[in-house]
């Protein structure tokens, strides 16, 4: 039998709301056994760039990381965030160990090509280092990370959170029987975007073909319900999408997602 | 026969000279078994704050650490530096971890008294987590801390680097045959601070009694001495001062400091 995993990607809006990653915190910290955190950005960065004047590039509607954002986005991310977050689980007995992907080289990366557009210091996830990472585990470490990954070359990288957590959760499901928790505003899956009781209780993969062609999901819900069944289709073993709460209670509403 | 490590503590000058950085990462790299790096302030900080608008505030012409500095350090060697410092390690097949106290908790601090002066969160060193840091050397983990610790009770503190370098040589001390390498500017310990000739290439602490009495060494170099004396008597096996050149050429010039 797998020991159990429980991996918890947090959304930047949490990050920015003090009293809310607070509860979320001292949830995460509750959970029994091996657990694992990644965090997203937030506003921090972008207020920040804009005190320091770093303007955010974009082409064609898509935001380049730009060396200057590159070192917003480690300072913020790699230094500022995981070091508080770190020092407020270790208040709560949760031995946290703040992680960019480089550290103990545990996501290695490759630079996004440079054609069709040119994305600057972004990087694809080539290798999640499921051995070094099941080794802080064992040593009853709770890893935290943000979403930076490094090429093996030296160079750090900027990397889509809830990929990597994706990454992670499959990586990881070789010894591990994992639980992958999205968590970010919304109490899930949506039919009604105003209304938190229409949350979908549980999506399969036929059920999410039908809301896409109804037009009953949001743009920003496509690539992240994508994220979650790309991860089943990879032996992860539970996915959950919903707010924070539902760490804490399960009687909340989520929505679980199956095949 | 206690297995050997080595500690590197380098200061902020090196940090933001880009080539020399390079070089010292280099010689680090290929410092034979265990090896810790730790590194202290530079000039990126004073910048960003310059930038940033954030003002340092003096107390009888010491430095406050308020919390828009803590933030601001927390940034910047936390995050910026660190992670730059262990991609580039990486790169150089050192399986670098960049961690502050907080981290796996390795170095618990309590806030400094307010009285005679509140310095604000500046911490000093309550205890090393030998155990947990052996852990990551026996993993073949290099360890790479900045000067940040934390008082378990979620507040990250500001401490100084060689005091930090201090407390892990002397902690490490237990079950390593440790040496303790403060890199700084200068090839050493100098009776004429204009001629790196002028080195001594021994000093034990009677030599060092004479030299503060005739007045021939530095302020800024009576803590560091002090630092380095205090380590020997509680057990570190050998401590050097110099330039970062001495990792890579034994011929180089340097202080090899003794009781």
């Amino acid at each position: 039998v797998k020991a159990k995993l429980n991996i918890v990607k947090i959304g930047g809006a949490l990050i920015d709301d003090e009293a809310a990653l607070k509860e979320m915190l001292n949830a995460f910290s509750k959970l029994e056994g091996a657990k694992i955190l990644i965090h997203g950005g937030g506003k921090l960065a972008t207020e920040l760039a804009s005190r320091l004047e770093i303007k955010t590039q974009m082409i064609n509607g898509r935001r380049i990381t730009d060396s200057a954002s590159l070192e917003l986005i480690t300072m913020v991310y790699g230094g500022l965030v995981s070091k508080n977050m770190v020092a407020k689980l270790q208040a709560l007995n949760c031995n946290a160990l703040g992680l960019s992907g480089a550290d103990a080289n545990c996501i290695k990366a490759t630079i996004r090509p440079k054609e069709p557009i040119d994305f600057g210091y972004v990087g694809d996830v080539v290798k999640v280092n499921e051995q070094q990472i099941s080794s802080f585990l064992r040593s009853n470490i709770c890893p935290v990370f943000c979403a930076i990954s490094h090429d093996q070359k030296g160079q750090l990288l900027n990397t889509n959170a809830d990929t990597i957590a994706a990454e992670i959760a499959i990586a990881m499901s070789e010894t591990f029987e994992t639980s992958l928790y999205y968590c970010f505003e919304k109490k899930g899956v949506l039919t009604d975007v105003t209304k938190d009781e229409s949350v979908i209780k549980h999506l399969n993969q036929a059920g999410y073909e039908n809301l896409k062609a109804e037009k009953l999901i949001f743009e920003g819900m496509l690539p992240k319900l994508e994220n979650c069944f790309y991860v089943l289709r990879h032996n992860v073993a539970k996915v959950y999408i919903g707010q924070y709460t539902m760490l804490a209670n399960k009687n909340d509403l989520f929505t679980t997602i199956t095949l």
